[in-house]
């Protein structure tokens, strides 16, 4: 696989062409990194855009899809999508309101989606996705078993049309704006999360695992 | 205006209609709350999904969009979208890999964007914009000038066919999965702000404005 994405005239970044990533092991990191994506898809003229868990296995994306598959049954072998996925990282307050941003991560992949049937993808999908919301809980949930395997539909994307865009770093105003006595700077934002909450009905002797307790993305 | 949006064809919550939400209150709350929107369009049959931001303004989201404003000169009056926004609550982590889930709020509106022209609507929506980012930043930022205005690809989706799905609370699995010896519960999300960082090119004698220094969602 080459390092980089080829760019097509669909994924070109045209605006702030300067914010573009094309490189593979950059855009699997992001991918990596968002627990949700945004699968859009359109259906007689008008689209629809819905967030659903993926993950990523190698170069594709699996993709919970309940509308996304009712969606492909009719469509036959397979529905053109774009999934998107958007990590927030700050907000820019420049001394404009022009020049206003947010720090952001976000990758385009454009391409067409297939259900997946055989048995055997689907389980490794569904691992992957336990294994992206939170490491080591495949081993200890119960497993899917075959009815439930059934009633689970997947939809898979390669990865072949992608592209990213990255904000990163300070605030860019316009040279004379520089002399305001404006203050400008960035707030960093990130997702975190707080101890974990033990279900009612869960047994209290069993220990909450470290994976849970001490989550950090 | 009614408490509730109309449900129709396009918007009815198929899959676990129970966590389907058209209060409009509700909805534009959760709205209110996102920083970013997904905005779905499609181009000779492939869909792209494009990150943004946006504000909510009475009964319209008004959005940033230079990919869909190029549609849309091309598309005359109107461009068809869908703008998803979606907030992330927890993680659900259940006895049965199967019933793993988040906890999360997103909103899904349907219709037509239309490119905003008049100056006095550009105006009130990028201080729309400024003021979601960060109350009180309009005031002590420089306004736009008239060639910013002229600049700012700003569109307009009328607030109409719109519906929310939501998942909140406890782990819910199957009867028989209670019994079994595995840790259950909640891992909380949020999204925090970290200490803002001044620009280095900021005059250290302006003062960290209280909104940025003490920033809270």
């Amino acid at each position: 696989m080459p390092d980089s994405f080829a760019v097509s005239d669909r994924t070109r970044v045209v605006r702030e062409a300067n914010r573009a990533v094309y490189d593979r092991e950059a855009i699997y990191k992001i991918l990596d990194e968002g627990f949700v994506c945004h699968v859009g898809f359109a259906a007689e003229g008008q689209p629809f855009v819905i967030p659903t868990m993926f993950a990523r296995v190698g170069d594709a994306i699996y993709f919970h899809g309940s509308a996304a598959s009712r969606m492909l049954r009719g469509a036959g072998s397979g529905l053109p999508v774009c999934i998107t996925v958007t990590l927030l990282d700050g907000l820019v307050l420049a001394r404009s309101v022009f020049n206003h941003s947010m720090n952001y991560r976000s990758v385009v992949a454009l391409g067409t989606a297939t259900l997946i049937s055989e048995p055997a993808e689907k389980l490794a999908a569904l691992r992957a996705f336990t294994e992206k919301l939170i490491p080591g809980r495949w081993e200890d949930a119960r497993q899917p078993n075959e009815q439930e395997l059934k009633a689970t539909s997947i939809l898979k994307l390669p990865l072949t049309e992608v592209s990213a865009k990255v904000r990163t770093g300070d605030v860019e105003d316009d040279a004379p704006d520089y002399a305001l006595p404006v203050w400008a700077g960035i707030v960093p934002l990130r997702l975190v999360a707080d101890a974990a909450i033990r279900d009612e009905r869960s047994d209290a002797s069993i220990p909450t695992p470290p994976y849970a307790a001490h989550f950090r993305r």
